[in-house]
């Protein structure tokens, strides 16, 4: 916890760098204060099957899912959102031709069903 | 918003065309009149690595996620749902000797910590 | 229903067995006694582009997600997740030089939103 997912469609790639997006990403939630820098784990995954609405090309989209554990107020995980947002619109490089969306979502994890393990290198 | 995730396992491929079944759900959706079209953001995954239960062959599944805001009612998100699987049973071809299960889920987004941001294609 | 969906670092690859791994998960879930076998359907995603916290190197983790119909107690959930980390930390080896995170959540599907379908091997 906590665990980002970033989305993107394969339109934006190469432009748009996974891992820089990755890191803009965890450094706004390091900054927040609400987390612990090695507990946040961020993956990114590229789309290349995709279609946004019924329209075959000129559209993009950019998704990132922030799941926490269940607590924070609703006023915490809107400033997250919006401190994600603004660190992926800040990593995405503008696109001319394309209708690019950028969104961000946050979901509670259930704490009393949260279960882990953490093995240290020496371990 | 919304946002569609098809998974299918990989021995349901070739014979599914992803693209196909993408545009069919899509189209079920923009047809439900709950959305405008160009916000119905989706996307296949081809799953690789799978196994169902504890047999090793002769399964597969196709399943479909569909996260929306909140806010809508649960008769709204049934037929939601009972229309994505009726396009996705239709968009997904027979297959003989193999067990297949379809199946979709409807997921609430936080309306409230949900964020976004459009770029046109001529900004 | 039940869902899984393992996601491992790419770092843990070649050493973890995908095929084990989701092996182990079927089998605690079979095990527990609160789903039909042929129904358990799971899939693992190797990521390849990750990021823990925002140290570039050195560090890992494998996450699963447990999603099943509501109405289960958080007794229940618990146990499951027990048995999943459990499983799961069993069937990763370990691997010297690396800081690895394994964590299992829980999610609730909206019954009544859930839909579904199957066809026999023989239809």
């Amino acid at each position: 916890m906590p665990h980002i997912t970033l989305e993107y469609t394969q339109n934006l790639a190469p432009e748009l760098d996974a891992g820089e997006v990755l890191m803009s990403l965890n450094r706004a939630l390091a900054g927040s204060g609400q987390f612990q820098e090695p507990d946040i784990k961020s993956r990114a995954l590229v789309l290349d099957r995709f279609l946004v609405g019924t329209a075959p090309e000129g559209r993009a989209f950019a998704h990132v899912k922030l799941a926490l554990l269940s607590g924070r107020s609703a006023a915490v995980k809107r400033e997250l959102s919006e401190a994600l947002l603004t660190a992926l619109s800040r990593a995405c490089p503008p696109r001319a031709g394309l209708d690019v969306q950028l969104s961000v979502e946050v979901v509670d994890l259930d704490r009393d069903a949260y279960a882990k393990e953490s093995r240290g290198a020496g371990s």
